[in-house]
């Protein structure tokens, strides 16, 4: 009996190992010690880190059903030096390698924000590392389909605002933050009859005490009204409603309740806790603004690629994504933004039905220039992309600014030169001139 | 009346410019370009950025009303090549400076997560920059006691653990992820009847299938429970409820009903909206770990210092927060740990009945001979001081563990020296001398 017990047991573990899914994450490591001891250090601190054993611990079985894996190990270049500081480092050279670790599934649950401090956790501090960052994750389709994932994407942003076979033209109201709600609004009456798809408000205003959230939305929201009963298509506005979470679940109610079709989250400053229950609960599009974002991924030894990032906030519900925009104010280069949208366009997991992409953002410095580039590079028109200057620095007015950022669309969209499609679009013409129209 | 109108609106803007507090931060910035010139353009970018107005922008009034202002502009050293990559360097020399720029307070409101993409938003990712790194953060007390706060804090730790004038000294169940719940009662039983103060689960176990909150709570709680009756002192267990928030609010129903008395937040996998909405809520004391916190400061040119982490996570409520611990498995040198212990303890507010600090968690590789370093160290005993190999590993057993742990701290209070209290004190001598009892 004993050893039939036994072997049940053995078959039972068996099944449970077979069973199990695992998702995997690729990571750049530096280290001057031992990459394969250095790795399998990490492995244990990031799941059953092999201690001393209490009487209770059953050891090996629990290593087995519950450590971290090291998957595959590759050496790339060397470093005559450290690329980040640690009180101990080896000595002599530093290693650099590719290192996948994989982790079975019920470590996590379905918590993204326990999946969070697995993947860029107490490991990123280790003393022996000169250099970690996470390049790469592949999850199971099981882990995926348990998570909020985005409600709207593109085909739900393109059903509220009637915008189809061409980017989202988009605006942010300008000066971003300072003005009243009662300015915010003639600023969208403005924007809105000009005939813009997308408004939002800067990831700088939320709800302040000059412009209460309730109070920006009940000024905005009657004029964008308004406006769509002359034009028949609601312009989509973003409202900023980043805060405390019950707050911000009081401001989805207040955009919802008048009419609103879209809430904006700053989604480094709210967190992946209160994002995804935001997501359980929300009825609108989620616009996920990434202000901050370069913190996590501007070393190249520390932090983290896009790619794992929009995963896991694609996850946690956001319906579109921020990529920044090509020439823009910030620090990357075209591949990485380009890249960084292909990113939030590649299905996490498939099946009928399904659709769990992202809506890129491309947002900062855009114009009418980067029309073309940004269409090729990113290789589809579902994007959205919002201008400040690119429109209301026409020099005609902003009624011209968006018709002359429509136009440079359709040049791109149909393989025309800027300049040879302006000969027959006056708005677009006065945009590459740059001088103001003098009629006016 | 004109005239006077003008003078009346004159004289109510000057009364809010002069009314209004601001909030301070210290950047270390790293440029090629003017330094001077660079700060004008984050200051910009993260207030009113002056780009092309509208006509309803009313100009100097929202800048001067809205903007941010650089205080103090101290040139440091020079480096011969950026820090950090862009496509875009001035070329030449990158100059170092600190730069303190200040915001009026009713920018952000009362809004976290606002506050935080002001202090490290779009600004860390400015093209023009190979350098952002915010050291210090002052905010005025209106401000801070605007915030949820911590609630309980030292006092309020003390009293419900019943632990006076020594350090809470801590352990971690071991293995730290993989126990069914009711092996978890079992070393729990183990350590709270070995006299250990404070026990913590794991930051990478939350609420996962093989271990779900509620069902660890069940088993944890009465074993505590029955010791507590026992030794008239109820062991301080700290809970991760770690998870989205919604699971996280009914988690710390869970163990506020079951009679526990902690709970723990992975900070950065939560998020500020979660942590703060869960502290207006929460009846018992928050438990931050800040696992990944590495991440956000291993960098010498990016992320951010100890010093604003930990006051913004403070402002969120978080009543204990881990600062690692010496010579343990982290990167960083003692000094960084024991000042981040200080930061802990320095009030970011003071008045009658006010108390903000939170109580410092060390952690990591502690065992007897760091007591009297972290004591001296940190210029207090207000500490939490969690061991895991350091009272596991002791070669008699865990009772003994826990009692050379408590006789290193009394030891440390009273400034003997370790091998003069092991003289009288054999748990102590037993873990100096590292051998196993051979009468065991």
């Amino acid at each position: 009996m004993a050893t039939r017990h036994s072997s049940f047991t053995t078959i039972r573990i068996l099944q449970a190992l077979h069973m199990t899914e695992r998702f995997r994450a690729w990571y750049l490591l530096e280290t001057s010690h031992d990459v394969g001891l250095v790795a399998e250090i990490l492995a244990g601190e990031q799941s059953t880190a092999k201690g001393v054993r209490l009487p209770g611990d059953t050891g090996d079985e629990i290593h087995e059903r519950y450590g971290a894996r090291i998957e595959s190990i590759e050496l790339l270049d060397e470093s005559a030096r450290p690329s980040l500081p640690s009180r101990e480092q080896g000595g002599g050279v530093c290693r650099r390698a590719e290192v996948c670790l994989s982790w079975p599934v019920h470590n996590v649950g379905a918590s993204l924000p326990i999946l969070w401090v697995t993947l860029l956790g107490n490991q990123v501090g280790m003393r022996q590392l000169s250099g970690i960052r996470l390049r790469r994750l592949e999850l199971p389709a099981s882990f995926v389909r348990s998570c909020p994932l985005p409600q709207f994407g593109i085909h739900g942003t393109r059903r509220l605002t009637g915008v189809y076979g061409r980017p989202l033209i988009g605006c942010i109201v300008k000066p971003n933050i300072g003005l009243t709600p009662e300015q915010t609004a003639g600023a969208v009456r403005e924007l809105a009859a000009s005939g813009i798809d997308f408004i939002k408000d800067d990831e700088l205003i939320a709800s302040p005490p000059y412009s209460p959230l309730a109070a920006r939305v009940a000024a905005v929201m009657p004029v964008i009204d308004e406006i769509a009963q002359g034009t028949g298509r609601k312009v989509m506005y973003a409202f900023n409603i980043t805060d405390e979470y019950d707050q911000m679940l009081r401001h989805h109610d207040t955009v919802l309740a008048a009419g609103g079709t879209c809430v904006m989250v700053d989604i480094n400053g709210v967190g992946l806790s209160g994002l995804a229950s935001l997501r359980r609960h929300c009825q609108l599009p989620i616009h996920g603004h990434r202000a901050g974002w370069a913190m996590f991924t501007r070393s190249p030894a520390l932090g983290m690629d896009f790619q794992p990032y929009q995963a896991i906030h694609r996850l946690a519900g956001v319906d579109h994504l921020h990529v920044s925009g090509l020439g823009g104010k910030f620090w990357e280069d075209f591949d990485t933004v380009l890249s960084s949208a292909r990113h939030c366009l590649t299905p996490l997991s498939s099946g009928p039905g399904r659709d769990d992409r992202a809506m890129p953002v491309f947002s900062g410095g855009s114009t009418i220039h980067q029309a073309a580039p940004t269409f090729h590079g990113a290789g589809t028109a579902d994007l959205i992309y919002t201008c400040g200057t690119g429109i209301m620095g026409h020099p005609v007015d902003l009624a011209s600014g968006c018709r002359s950022m429509r136009q440079a669309w359709e040049a791109a969209l149909q393989g025309i030169p800027l300049r040879h499609y302006a000969k027959t679009h006056p708005e677009l013409a006065a945009a590459l001139s740059g001088r103001r129209d003098p009629v006016h």
